[in-house]
């Protein structure tokens, strides 16, 4: 792509050449002649630092100084976009390998690839465009719409229903059996797990995390909800749409997370908890089971509490030895003073 | 099945008619005609809510008002038990599936069910009725009961024996190399892992959970054991029988969980540390090593302490503003009594 | 190996019989006639615990009477050395397993055994000497050193550099896309994830473990790093030399880790934070976004602070009910002061 084909499609304003030829994105250090870069000026800074970038997104403060420059209110947005473009690559070559074992009652949309050891089951449906990596799996009914991808090891049961370009990581596991048991005297039995689970489109699972079915009903992640890697969603969970989880978060069973909410790597959430529209959970925050926050707000700690009150009590202790020794103080003066 | 049959197998009292074929089980506000559902009376609630269930396992107090009920003292565990038998499923048919590779020299019991590309080695020992999903692995030499069941992609390693009916689900790993290290001047050697793993029947083992085989000794789990997903038990722990353990909680290594124990998601126990029996570890709390906690109770927080400290040392907190305040006016006091 | 053998090999004192055919060793307390043990004296501990060992290593000040002995001054060092020797294992048999798929544009070294159903896409190098166990996976492009351990079910992305004898247990996962997001008006677009894997000779990387490629630049880990299993380690991480991260410890983005840091299980730390060389995590230890501990010293809690600080935090709240007790009673004097 040339840098005016870059200008127009991230509706950014050029300066200087507009028929430089880029072939990729770096950072501003490492970029090279061919590279194109972003700048996200930092407080304090006022010139964009040396880069051998053939162009830099820069923001519309940016004087130019004879660099091929594209001026745009949200840099980072804008490089993210132009390298969406730049980096697109070809879908792989569509087909079934050879060596994956695909149920003939299965249906599969136009233009799937299908990798090595891939197990599609019966009567299992992929939409068109969908990839799927090596030694995927895609349980007997299980649905896939279009554009799905399955990293290398992805596992979907039978009972899961996905949108349009869900994209699933390397390992992850969606369906798998919630954690339900009933204690019976002396030992547990399983609470039969027989629910779904439906995802959304544009949801991304990362690598490793683990998507548990209902018990009776479904566990629903909404559409364009993103998860890291390693995160826990238990049986029956309800996911909004647009959420955000970072690394390792774990969500007990039946939760509620309400669109837009943001929670931080290891957050954990106690069975039955509601977390509310746009709140934004700290790292290593814990909600009580039936607890509820927001909708909206900071919050952080376990339990859970609005971000200002945690501070707020964190502060305290910091205060404690100068009250400890404030009372010492005030004894011996009280002690003085029934003396006199 | 019937009502009547479902009564009979719960040991309920049915009222109403005892001939209604029912198919599945949902939620009372889910559930049809031919479902089963159970209603679990909240404090306060004293009707039993609308619902289409074609039969409603309900507690004694409940009355009928026309409807077909199963009475009961626990309706959720016999709405368990009914539904474990309405969902029974057939098994997979026997047999193993052509792209599978099991070794000439494991032994396969009777009615096993061996799906595609699963791998199984020299000497393996599978026992009858069991059932591995596609790309499980089996190691040389481990050693599986009857009636277990490895889900799509768990991983047994060779110095792992399985008791009967246990479970892997997808991707957990079982006999990995524990994580033993001896610092040598400047780096890291291995202390060999050398041990094994042991499990007994009736486990379960949650989807890509990770249960390290022993240094010398082994990694041993009580018969009828659960744990739920991402779960990381280390070498040479020793887990008693029916403990609990929820999502992402890890065991460093040479933990003692005694039978009956409880522990909430994200705990976390320190080497060697040692949890008694029947204990309740409330979640993300955690154990120091070589700590010990129980026989009994409830715990909570890092380190972990009795809930009942635990709440208390964070009311103490709560009480801290008032307490500052109460000594600023006592200084001011006491400046005008020493004034006077 | 006899005893002399091993006594020669580990530099230590050999007390009696030379001779003796050592097959393995064990624990103390299980060892038999073929086994070596060592003994690791506790504090008050005088005398050596009877045993059935053929051998044991014990320190300098410990008296044969009788038995066979290896002098050492580090008895569980010397043991992990004899033991790595006694327990070495014959390479797998070099050979490709028929059920494999390697690209016949793929390298592979001499010596290198490939297990069934492994895939090995075009242009990928795998260097001599190399294991990789059933179902792994490599990516076109990726390179792996010499003497390379895939365990089953562990996966290298094309974008990743491995260096010589680096350990990927069963399911790990490297050169996964991190988790990078831009918000666009309602919905999240991902910021592209095009930089690699760095990782150096001899690092282990633990079960189901994940490590994401860089967004831009490379996420890299220096030689001798050890992961255990369940590690999370985001994009563009920066990790040193014969670092040590215990179980669950997840990194968010852009983390600096130097050399010689560990961190206990389940540490979380925080976008761009940074630790520095030297420094030990506690267990569950959580840094914040952009901060910075060390180099050196012990730290633990959330948000970490040193260690003796955290211990000392604690204690002051254990100190409240005594200070509230204190404020109570001067409360009283005054009052009386005031009315006298």
């Amino acid at each position: 792509m040339t840098t005016g084909e870059i200008a127009a499609l991230v509706k950014g304003e050029l300066v200087g050449d507009a028929d430089l030829e880029l072939e990729s994105g770096h950072t501003l250090e490492k970029a090279r002649e061919t590279h194109l870069a972003f700048w996200k000026r930092r407080p304090g800074q006022k010139e964009l630092p040396p880069t051998r970038a053939g162009c830099v997104i820069v923001d519309p403060r940016t004087s130019a100084d004879g660099r091929t420059l594209i001026r745009s209110l949200h840099p980072r947005r804008a490089f993210a976009q132009a390298l969406r473009s730049l980096m697109a690559q070809p879908a792989p070559d569509a087909g079934t390998d050879p060596s994956a074992q695909v149920d003939a009652s299965a249906t599969i949309g136009s233009r799937v690839s299908i990798g090595p050891h891939v197990v599609i089951e019966a009567g299992a449906l992929v939409g068109a465009d969908s990839v799927l990596g090596s030694h995927a799996f895609v349980g007997g009914g299980a649905v896939l719409g279009r554009g799905c991808r399955l990293h290398p090891g992805a596992r979907v049961y039978g009972n899961a229903r996905l949108g349009d370009r869900v994209t699933l990581h390397a390992g992850a596991v969606v369906g798998s059996e919630g954690f339900g048991l009933v204690f019976e005297t002396d030992h547990y039995e399983r609470f039969p797990q027989v629910g779904g689970v439906e995802i959304g489109s544009d949801v991304e699972i990362g690598a490793n995390s683990c998507v548990d079915r209902g018990a009776l009903d479904d566990t629903r992640i909404g559409a364009g909800t993103k998860l890291d890697n390693l995160v826990h969603i238990g049986h029956n969970c309800q996911i909004g749409r647009h959420v955000v989880m970072a690394a390792q978060v774990g969500l007990s069973g039946g939760v509620v997370v309400e669109d837009h909410a943001v929670l931080g790597g290891q957050a954990g959430i106690g069975d039955r908890a509601r977390i509310g529209a746009r709140v934004q959970l700290g790292g290593q925050g814990g909600l009580l089971p039936d607890k509820t926050i927001g909708p909206g707000g900071a919050y952080w700690g376990t339990p859970a509490r609005p971000l200002r009150e945690q501070l707020a009590r964190q502060a305290l202790v910091n205060r404690l030895p100068g009250v400890f020794d404030e009372v010492k103080r005030l004894r011996a003066k009280v002690e003085k003073l029934e003396e006199s």
